[in-house]
């Protein structure tokens, strides 16, 4: 996916809040600049009137529209809020609908735009807003929104289809098994829709939720939330290496935009991925008829708890020995700089490995693990304190692969069992979901003929 | 308070992350260049030799000697990580020791370095770092830090005076009382000291407040923290006003850092405040020995849950009729911009007044409270979502005033009570402190001999 602001906008690109140049309000070209001369001079009611459907995008501006969905290449923005939503509707209509709207909405949003009118123009002035309001002066701070489906969009508790998608729900779409160790807490895990929003600014990746939220009301309900304010992965080449709350760099080896090839490997699903059931699969069931799902992806999510208070005490060494890596520069302990490939066959004094075979890097590494990538999209959280005087903090992980099965399960099971890094981590939070592909490039969002995300799904 | 930057270079400050130009490492002089050259090569061990303890102030850095602490009416900065803390020890000789230890690494991290040594340089490898390591790339972003002591530091749940501190207590330093439809969470509440760490960057923000918790091990230990993502007020004419979660611009009627009488009127405690009791006080006990006080501060926090579902459904013409503003401009129903003072006597149809007396810019203006006027610093913040479907967010009311029972509950109680605002809102936190003057110009930190927060408290 390309930006519409080249990198070295990136580089000088303003800070948020005040020091923005380009705002909502900016981008509403002429009609958008008469309701601002009209909300500053009339205490009340709003200009008749509709605002430019389709303004030329802003800088800090990503399309929506793509052969993959915008969020998963994307150079990973600073700011995170993820939600799931459960569906409170049994009609395929109403879910249609749903997806519409939203798509609709993130089309605006993404473009910097308000998600609907913030003052009614064709409506009554005692009718809701169509927008919240509170990003009104900030620009789209590069806002994404992806979307997936989970488990339970497609079958029901007791395995029967939902939504008439008899069929549809890919084989390798099926609820995480349980980890060694994992202390999930229901309430942080699963849901029908899953819906990440990242951006460089909280206020509009939260405002982004909160208005789909809005829009969803009477058909889907948020069923669980999460924060993220430092991003722990690098998706382009252009990006530097950011540290996780273990104070040590992370994502140096993450599959990357600029690795086209891999991208198809380890990320895409494929056309001839359609109809795939996992490799220890026992059914006769018929194979799934999901070939709606190519150019989409699996985003895995874990909300994995550290434990900072013991992290802090322990020594410098024992935190490089876990990790594999130095903390200051990042550098395999075999030697070199960041961006050194580990050997793990170098040794030290009484022929001793450099890299501890159990830490992190080594259990983590391609090498350890089938020759398995992920592209990895994390994000920092705290979430103030857990009553006994220890922080809520860690890492909120998302993924995106092409088959969870054989790239994230099995070397999830081996990092719960053997890694070091271990004893410092709870898993609280988890969960799956199928990504459908992009929208075809040109396509229109908006009312009952516009492009939707997960238009394959119902329509092919 | 002056920044080390100019406004301009605040207009066109690097974006957090990859976009930094001056991190930590590019302040740490050539003993700190030495370490990374080091750490890049070297795949244990790190150098002897001591860092520059007093390098050049960075670049977005504000200095933490002052008449007044910093993160009062420094231009407020966009993210917030605030932290209660209750201390573990019956020893006055330890919590001089914590307010030393914190003081020394408030000065450092203010300037952008580490808390203390990332590696060891004079201890064994095998100790912890005495820093965590994850701003080790970042600024300093602005960071200010700001410590206040809460009603139970001075005296236990029986009364009795805590680390010799007998008469010291300011007898305006109480618990807030209850207010109208209060709904707060004990876990939420109070706590012996506060420690408001403000900075552009959420991460170090949050840093600042761990390896506060850190230094404090077997002293004093988190009761309770929030984290803050936009501000919502504005304490200098040079930034704009931003919006809370209600999408209405807030702060617009703020004390500023450009009205010296209006601080040393409403926020700054006055030598002549010295021994004052509360205006309703009873007691014949004598007037309390708080002379320390002076060029210090109170500080009120409250977190302040919205109803944001049923706010996000309520019409345009009742969410401008709470507020007493436009949603778009910010100005008051009277008419005029934002900036207009509103007319509380202009009237429209039937003679109704264009703001409506039970509005909330009508129940808070100074008019309505004695001119009592409040320095507002507060944050909104999005902490997940409550299990029922809804977000649990809202506005971390933060504000400095001189003078609690004369300015905040008075205005407090009549909110509670009449504010057509209070319907979507529920107070789940609260807090008071009292909040030392600055250390003098030309202080030094760290060490037996350091000057520190608080010490008016323990040593005049």
């Amino acid at each position: 996916m390309t930006p519409h602001a080249s990198p070295d906008d990136n580089q000088s690109a303003p800070e948020p809040g005040e020091r923005r140049q380009v705002s909502r309000r900016g981008v509403l070209g002429i009609a958008g600049a008469g309701l601002v001369a009209l909300g500053a001079s009339a205490a009340t009611g709003y200009a008749a009137g509709r605002r430019d459907p389709e303004p030329a995008p802003a800088s800090r501006s990503y399309p929506l529209t793509g052969e993959h969905q915008p969020g998963i290449t994307t150079p990973a923005q600073d700011r995170l809020h993820f939600a799931t939503f459960d569906l409170l509707t049994d009609d395929r209509d109403d879910v249609v609908a749903l997806l519409r709207a939203w798509t609709a909405a993130a089309d605006r949003m993404m473009r910097g735009l308000p998600a609907g009118e913030l003052g009614p123009t064709s409506g009554p002035y005692d009718a809701p807003p169509d927008d919240t309001g509170e990003t009104e002066d900030l620009d789209a701070s590069h806002l994404t929104i992806t979307v997936g489906f989970g488990p339970s969009f497609f079958t029901d508790a007791d395995g029967a289809p939902r939504f008439g998608l008899d069929g549809r729900r890919p084989a390798l779409l099926e609820d995480l098994p349980h980890f060694p160790a994992d202390a999930l807490e229901d309430a942080r895990c699963g849901g029908d829709i899953a819906v990440q929003a990242c951006a460089d600014d909280p206020q509009v990746a939260v405002h982004a939720i909160r208005n789909l939220a809005r829009l969803a009301f009477g058909t889907a309900s948020v069923r669980w939330s999460q924060l993220g304010y430092g991003r722990t992965s690098t998706t382009s080449t252009s990006q530097s290496t950011p540290r996780n709350l273990f104070g040590f760099k992370d994502g140096t080896a993450n599959v990357k935009a600029e690795e086209p090839e891999a991208l198809e490997q380890h990320v895409w699903v494929q056309p001839e991925d359609a109809g795939r059931r996992p490799d220890d699969a026992t059914s006769s069931d018929p194979a799934p008829d999901d070939a709606w799902l190519a150019g989409g992806s699996y985003l895995v999510a874990r909300r994995i708890r550290m434990t900072i208070e013991t992290w802090d005490r322990s020594s410098l060494r024992e935190q490089e020995t876990v990790t594999g890596r130095t903390k200051a520069s990042g550098a395999p302990l075999s030697g070199g700089d960041e961006h050194t490939e580990p050997d793990f066959s170098r040794t030290g004094r009484d022929d001793v490995p450099l890299i501890d075979p159990a830490s992190h890097v080594a259990l983590a590494h391609p090498s350890a693990n089938g020759g398995a990538r992920l592209l990895r999209r994390g994000y920092n959280y705290t979430d103030g304190s857990d009553g006994l005087g220890r922080l809520d903090a860690g890492l909120f992980f998302l993924c995106y692969v092409r088959d969870p099965a054989r790239q994230y399960v099995p070397m999830q099971n081996t990092l719960a069992r053997d890694d070091l890094m271990s004893e410092y981590l709870r898993h609280t939070g988890s969960g799956l979901w199928a990504v459908p592909p992009g929208l075809p490039d040109g396509s229109t969002t908006g009312g009952a003929d516009g492009a939707y995300l997960g238009q394959t799904l119902f329509e092919t």
